[in-house]
């Protein structure tokens, strides 16, 4: 379990070295967290840093990850910018973009097998070998924690306060993080009906493995949730809904048209629980909407 | 001249009308005013706004204007929320998409003439025929103050102060109501080198055409400026900068790939005098640059 000093103390570490995130007003009842404009464009850049400034000491060999999606960028992000090596792992199914912009961070990237699992396999074992600090994409204190630290700046932000967040889950780093910072808010899972790990695993009394697909399946699309985020959300009882791929890209579309917001499809998830109407707010609750990334392609919005 | 005290009346106007857009810190004497997020994608709404609720009365005709651009949106946008009928005119060149958009948005749209200032002077003639109040794109009080007010919002947003406002002008209709809005704030002028209407006027010792090209054309590019903006900047003595196309085609590109916010190049006008040197802010100088715009098409940041 992760606590909300283990939060406050990642916010004390990452001071001056992430963005303090804006907050939009939406609705009378709506807020937007913009976290889509974090360094490396997305919340896993606050993980990523708290993980490497949380270990005893980094090795001279670095650090490495397995990713090609949101958690490669921060962790290449967040080596530069503490001035150590990075190795990230990605499939050979890793398109070519996504390995050209880890390079462009001055990562080192590794391609090695047809599909994600192989490539975090390979991952653990270089780290064991080089004596590499692993940081993970979702599963880890450090990482939780850290992803936390958005959710204590709501606390400020939002200063006539708020009831509910709702957090769109891959593996559940984010939403594990969200739970610690703010107890006694009611913090909503959202995932797509194509890649629901944390729904299964609350079904299941605990993680299994899933079928991933999807139009979010690049940065939601984890075969299997954490541990920590799964114990996180038994303890708090959260809510999971679910959202269809087309209600995504809708949701998607109207954070384009009626608030330029230029999100991930993933991201758009979490709106998406509030225009499907799969989740349905009270009367009078006060709902946060996490945009928590956009590493996308924005050419189909125009 | 417009007063401090003709932005707060628009102020209370608009109270629950516009959005309060956010301000992100981006460095550590750098602060991006995140205007795009207005309702129909501009700075312009506010204006637009003001203006009708600052007459006297609204006529049975409606409202009309003459825009293709960000002042058609806001327009039409304006006239949808409050009830009224909007007529816009605009060339016969204008794009289909931009017509669509303003159909969208429940106007009646007029094509006429070759140019906007056919547009214009037919939107002109219209007003006066049917009896309709004829909203200025920028060179109207009620404009000046309406966009003003994004001015008073970033006082209570950076409680710390700031020395700077870097705003990108067309018709100047933004920069008035900054300057209105921000006495003793140095507000800074910023023009692509190939539409220069303000920094013309002030060479010249009045306003005057000017030829109009470049990337920025669709929302900078105003032949004159506005007779109130001159004014202002004459009082002020506002500092003018002037921006190659490539330094805000290159600006634009660092918005998204360093905030990930998509905006249209207008708006990376004002980025650019940081980016491209054009403006040298002195030690400790607190910069605010407003991204005041994002009604473009975000396929070319992919």
């Amino acid at each position: 379990m992760i606590t909300t000093d283990d939060v406050r103390a990642a916010a004390q570490r990452l001071e001056g070295r992430v963005r303090r995130t804006p907050v939009i007003q939406a609705a009378d009842n709506l807020w937007f967290k913009l976290e889509q404009t974090q360094h490396a464009g997305s919340f896993k850049t606050r993980g990523m840093v708290n993980q490497i400034l949380a270990a005893p000491s980094v090795p001279p060999a670095g650090i490495v990850a397995a990713s090609g999606g949101n958690a490669g960028l921060a962790a290449a992000y967040a080596a530069r910018e503490l001035g150590i090596t990075a190795e990230i792992y990605v499939p050979t199914t890793a398109p070519a973009v996504k390995v050209a912009k880890l390079g462009k961070l001055g990562a080192r990237v590794v391609q090695v097998g047809d599909e994600y699992a192989e490539a975090y396999a390979a991952a653990v074992v270089a780290a064991r070998s080089s004596g590499a600090l692993f940081c993970h994409a979702y599963d880890d204190p450090s990482m939780v924690a850290g992803n936390g630290t958005l959710g204590l700046e709501l606390l400020d932000q939002i200063p006539s306060g708020f009831d509910t967040v709702l957090v769109a889950v891959g593996g559940g780093g984010l939403i594990a993080g969200v739970i610690a910072a703010l107890p006694g808010v009611r913090v909503v899972s959202v995932e797509p009906v194509t890649s629901q790990a944390l729904h299964a695993a609350l079904a299941a009394g605990g993680p299994v493995n899933v079928p991933v697909s999807g139009v979010a399946a690049d940065s939601l699309g984890a075969r299997r949730v954490g541990e920590i985020a799964y114990d996180m959300a038994v303890f708090a009882s959260t809510p999971s809904a679910l959202v269809e791929d087309q209600a995504i890209v809708d949701a998607r579309r109207r954070l384009w048209d009626d608030y330029r917001l230029a999100v991930e499809h993933g991201t758009a998830a979490a709106y998406a629980a509030l225009t499907s109407g799969a989740y349905r707010p009270a009367e009078g609750e006060r709902v946060v909407v996490l945009i928590c990334g956009a590493n996308t392609n924005p050419a189909d919005l125009a």
